[in-house]
């Protein structure tokens, strides 16, 4: 440990980001992989660049920084599965910032459009299928009874971010199949067409490896990290709506909250 | 798109878990990758053998389901990465399940007791250093001005589960090197030493790799996903107090969170 009494900081610590970690690349035993040190160094040559510029190819950054392709090659699969940099052809650019999506009531729509992007959905799937008992229990339908599988991509400016699976009583939606614009938000529709008004939703947060099914449907590389929210959904007396899957691509997304101190968390839209 | 009006499902909608993805591990395309056939099998095995139990070897694994161990040793490798699976000395066994955190201004100490784990905290480093332009910003400090980076790795019941960062100036809490405990919380710190309370605080998560020295504090797989959480705490009356970056096991935690609908979040302590 420093002393943590001396005026004078360490010098690695002078021209660290706020936030970021301090000596982030380097182990105790002060040994620096190879590959992460190349990522450090394009990490820098990044912000130089800026948001959409092209980066030089694998080759010329091996050459540029005197290491073998498959070096510079591991460094940009991490800065890729980050977010930091994306694939626009058979180039590299710098990709922009994660959209910062609040954890609210609020639909995926209205989160997308706030930040100034084009959301949209495209259905993959609608299915109806007997009730699984877990199922039951969550949404309290009976077990059996027939629950809507409605599956689709979300979209931000045209650009597949994410695959959301909604569960939802035919009971409660049972014209889903005709009645419903599966581009459109169906929280809107429950609102606007069945007069149905969202409560309150429990949500859980987690990360996960994209299956390949998903990692198809999303265009993403296989096992990269998602973000995956968990949503059950009540409405304004308590009765449970629908039980949702939200994958979101946790190279693209951030989700922002703020925590209030007597309620614990309050909206911070 | 299956016909949304039949009244029997398709067979493979009948055993899946709810919430689970669809066909999770089938593209489209039909072709299941084959290291993914594995790990869904043994992803039924880890249901059967239960928290705890030993996973046979990758050797028999190999040998019962008729593949390289090399196609085991992938299917492995991303259970372990999805918690589902944890090294115990130089076997495997199945993991638990996560520990849920409530998204809240509780501080990590209360978060993990209330699951009925002991929590700890192991203090890595503290420094001192001038204030960076963008730190300054977000805590409405001077430039150049000294700040705490107090960093300290997170436990539960003796495991190291994340790492956590925390900035804060040493104009509010200038004996922090002599007075406070670090393996105690810094919370009840601020209330109990000093009367400061919290008021409420920003939040933002996301998920990224672990950096070597990260994975190597927190003894996961480098490159783990981890999940990130930038905190921004203000006092009662609105005055920064502290700029928080905490990584969490992305194998070992979740978070929870309640919306509720004019408000737009609630505690779901």
């Amino acid at each position: 440990m420093d002393n943590p009494n001396t005026a004078q900081p360490p010098a690695h610590l002078l021209d660290q980001a706020p936030g970021a970690p301090v000596r982030s690349g380097i182990p105790e035993h002060g040994r620096i992989p190879k590959y992460y040190a190349v990522k450090a160094r394009i990490a820098v040559l990044i912000e130089e660049l800026g948001d959409g510029k092209a980066l030089p190819t694998e080759r010329d950054l091996a050459v540029r920084y005197e290491v073998a392709r498959e070096t510079v090659r591991q460094a940009l699969r991490e800065l890729l599965l980050e977010g930091r940099l994306r694939r626009q052809g058979r180039g590299t650019v710098v990709a922009g910032p994660k959209l910062e999506q609040p954890l609210s009531l609020a639909s995926y729509t209205e989160g997308v459009r706030r930040q100034g992007r084009r959301p949209g959905r495209h259905l993959i799937s609608l299915d109806r299928f007997p009730c699984p008992p877990v199922l039951a229990a969550e949404i309290r339908a009976d077990v059996g009874e027939p629950v809507w599988h409605m599956e689709r991509v979300l979209l931000a400016d045209d650009e597949r971010v994410g695959l959301e699976s909604t569960y939802v009583p035919v009971g409660l939606v049972p014209r889903l199949d005709g009645d419903f614009e599966p581009d459109s938000s169906f929280y809107a529709y429950l609102r606007d067409e069945l007069g149905i008004a969202f409560g309150d939703a429990d949500e859980r947060i987690e990360t996960v490896l994209a299956t390949p099914r998903e990692a198809l449907l999303v265009g993403t590389p296989p096992a990269l990290p998602m973000l995956l929210i968990h949503r059950l959904s009540r409405d304004t007396s308590g009765r449970p709506l629908e039980r949702v899957r939200t994958l979101y691509r946790g190279d693209r997304f951030s989700f922002t909250t703020h925590l209030g101190h007597t309620a614990g968390v309050t909206d911070n839209g």
